[in-house]
């Protein structure tokens, strides 16, 4: 029998990461291609499944831009095209808001991407949080929260109509016959949606995976709901093993309803990892990191967050004195609030630890304790494996190779090797190793 | 005195070229990006100012599809980016239509892409030219072509906007301050045209040549207004040198009235080399390259490049044939119909030379020849260099690489390297060679 192996995914901003763009290993070379692709090497070489690009449109506020704290300077499209061309096994997730474009422009360039990297696509779904981010292309705002979700369902219906449109024995490219496409297999569908409409065929042929995968990050049930319905990679912030294990169930019943299997969805919680020679040059080095993230930057973030209004909350204010009720819910909110709640946190400490892991697990320690760390949490959490938030680029992702991975690799708990070529098969394969006498 | 030299941008699709996919040096290698960096790297040793991809959103016909005439299959946007990252002085050039996108989309892809090639990109702005591109966009058709050039132009200076909105020494990034970027020099402009409307500041840093340049190719006079307001490089149609010269007059006039200098602005028109060792194995290779060309194929692009309708029209119609009153005149009808006039071509006749090249000059012969004709063209034509257009890739620019740039160079009419990095320094540098007594 082949043993149950854990994915790990890569996440990452095109620009500098809360206070931690300060620290003394930080590169900062955000603008630099090729110091991209390097990391993206390092997590290749690590057997990585893929690298993902967390993106938004805009600029979240004055403190966050002057202080440095979670910018996003870069167009992630060109960005992941630069990373596919250096690298030949690693996937790659782009973020792209279903808000602000359309089906028909995402499944082109989604579609080129998937092309150009052999199969290496994913593509992180999101509806976009800020009004800013609607006004930058000509809208009066973003459609109701309620709204977001429906409109993202047709967005991702209409392109994934798109790619299928054009099947790969269209292509034929028969010098012989003088056959390069067959239009009679070209589908030239008419979508009709209640938000978005466009036609096929699209021009962009299937890549060796098919058409990239869907990722996604939904944490409210409509989020859930389309993350059952679309999603093989499903991200999600979970601080311990009964929000996880709750989480799964949950995700496995909507699954259901769908008519998928929980293995046709790689369910994977956001964690940061800080390793140390010791446990604790580890805890020292963690310390370090929080003394980095000026308050003020923090609390801006976890405003732009929440949707919660700064000037009414004391950043030393608990759960007790906050007036909760009435406020839109989002799921982001609700983790926020949650987090507060279960570990007695204050607004300030609470939006400390979204700035440096967006709330999730720390798992602090030397390589072994931060292995043994992962081990318990993915056997028993009920998750598929990591999505991996780096303290500082490239050090953290380095070390984690360098002393993380190897032991993982040991214990048969992380691939050695690729045994595919396309991000679908990393994810979506049962296991590497497959049983000697099959 | 420095002499005058010439500049020279390759024009490729990401498709096949109408019939000469079929030739036996044609390779065909279209979803391939090492394919499509190995050209633009075979363009930069040969000194090239630029390589640049057309696009269209759509396939514009049946017979097209089936027998490879000029398809446009991946997004060039992506594909670019790849080929940044394996050339380190080509300048790229990218088409997208101002027709489909929002300006903040375009100045954040195209800003990125001008970063991460540290500023070798040009925007080719085009209007779409097929409402069955806007149909893929939700769109109920294109503006009437009154109008694609007004919001052409709202979205050009939009994008400018933008990218002008984050100055370069806003991007400070500096550890001991503390500061990243100085939020008091980005300019959170509002911009409210009638088509368009957005907001600063982009997110993306200026790059070493500050912005993308602008390309673009006008043919009508509206166009022509246009490229006159913003391009930095037009490529133009023209069969012979009265009329690039009335070309290059009318465009010089109209600069003016936009305070502009006639070296503001390159213009290139579009040529096709064919090379032979003997001027008789040229003309021998031109017409084989002709015998590629399905008629079937030549007479759908022509109708679709010019909109006239193929059903009402002969193959064998000469221009007195037809019934041109009353046609919506574009810049392409025009060129189309002047060609057939001006040489006495059949309908048939004119849209073989539209599918192998544009319309645009056919050079054969040997390499001496055609360096002759390009000398001859370069300094008694009025036009700044060159856009050529390969009848068969990657062959046919290997062959001028590897036999004709030569001679330019030893002639002095090209650079025999470039003296600067970015685009716009190899494209408005007044020359290459440096006097030696400055």
């Amino acid at each position: 029998m082949s043993k149950r192996q854990m994915h790990l995914v890569a996440v990452v901003t095109t620009g500098p990461h809360m206070g931690s763009w300060l620290h003394p290993q930080a590169e900062n070379d955000y603008l630099n291609g090729e110091w991209w692709t390097g990391i993206a090497r390092t997590l290749e070489d690590a057997k990585f499944d893929a690298i993902f690009f967390a993106d938004a449109q805009v600029f979240y506020g004055d403190e966050m831009v002057r202080k440095g704290g979670d910018l996003y300077l870069l167009d992630p499209v060109p960005l992941a095209a630069q990373i596919a061309a250096g690298t030949t096994k690693l996937g790659i997730g782009v973020t792209i808001s279903t808000s602000l474009f359309q089906p028909y422009g995402i499944a082109r360039a989604m579609g080129t991407l998937d092309v150009l990297s052999r199969g290496r696509m994913a593509w992180n779904v999101v509806t976009s949080v800020a009004d800013r981010e609607a006004h930058r292309y000509g809208m009066s705002g973003l459609l109701p929260k309620s709204e977001r979700y429906d409109r993202a369902d047709e967005v991702v219906e209409a392109a994934i109509k798109l790619w299928e449109s054009f099947p790969a024995d269209a292509y034929v490219a028969d010098r012989k016959s003088g056959l390069f496409i067959d239009p009679e297999r070209l589908d030239g569908f008419e979508y009709e949606g209640r938000y978005v409409s466009t036609q096929g065929p699209l021009t962009v042929p299937p890549s060796e995976q098919g058409r990239p995968m869907i990722m996604q990050a939904g944490s409210s049930p409509r989020g859930r709901d389309f993350a059952a319905k679309w999603a093989e990679i499903v991200f999600t912030y979970q601080r311990n093993a009964e929000g996880m294990q709750a989480f799964r169930a949950d995700m496995n019943e909507r699954l259901a309803k769908e008519g998928r299997a929980p293995e046709d969805c790689a369910i994977l919680p956001s964690i940061q990892v800080i390793v140390g020679e010791t446990e604790q040059i580890a805890y020292a080095r963690r310390n370090h990191l929080y003394s980095l993230i000026d308050l003020d930057v923090a609390l801006e973030r976890a405003a732009s967050y929440t949707g919660l209004d700064l000037a009414s909350i004391s950043p030393d204010a608990t759960i007790d004195d906050l007036d909760v009720e009435g406020l839109e819910g989002s799921g982001a909110l609700d983790v926020f609030l949650g987090t507060m709640k279960k570990e007695g946190l204050t607004f300030g400490e609470t939006a400390r630890r979204l700035a440096l892991n967006d709330l999730g697990p720390e798992l602090v320690g030397t390589p072994e304790q931060v292995a043994d760390m992962m081990q318990d949490m993915f056997e028993n959490w009920g998750n598929d494996g990591f999505i991996i938030n780096p303290a500082v680029l490239p050090s953290a992702f380095e070390e984690f190779a360098r002393s993380v991975v190897p032991i993982l690799q040991e214990r048969g708990l992380f691939r050695s090797d690729y045994s595919g070529s396309t991000l679908r098969e990393h994810v979506l394969a049962p296991a590497a190793e497959q049983p000697a006498d099959r």
